[in-house]
């Protein structure tokens, strides 16, 4: 996080709790991404219900790389397909 | 999850805790995830000491997706100036 830009401070509700999440984003991002984070978090507690909060926070974070790794393959082979084929014509 | 695909389960240690992941990624592809998270996990923490073990994870989490929002956003970006060059020539 750069020092010259403003930081900010939004509070935000996630499973039943808050956090004051600082940082360099606008206030409507930071909330966009803790609902994510909610929703996703009772996605995988309706599928393991007997999950305490801390697990299910873990699991969550968990998935969030997994998808996080599969955008980025994804990504990056269509970046090579797009490559090779400009190199082709 | 398909139904067809082969069923793993991993277990792997995130911040002093065994999870078992189900599902139908490679055991070392689980493991790569559940490192990331670790390593996530412990740099949130030495930022924010006082933060207990469920908050910590689910900071991670808001993180996570936010640094996923931004990758999509980066390549959503790339894409359409592609597409653009494209249609240019």
């Amino acid at each position: 996080v750069a020092e010259e830009r403003e930081r900010t401070r939004t509070t935000v509700d996630i499973y039943g709790e808050q956090y004051t999440i600082v940082g360099d984003e606008n206030p409507d991002h930071v909330r966009k991404v803790a609902s994510l984070v909610d929703e996703k978090m009772r996605e995988i507690k309706r599928k393991n219900p007997y999950l305490d909060t801390k697990k299910l926070a873990v699991l969550t974070a968990v998935n969030i790389v997994n998808e996080y790794i599969k955008l980025k393959d994804h990504f990056d082979q269509a970046h090579k397909a797009n490559k090779e084929d400009e190199e082709s014509t």
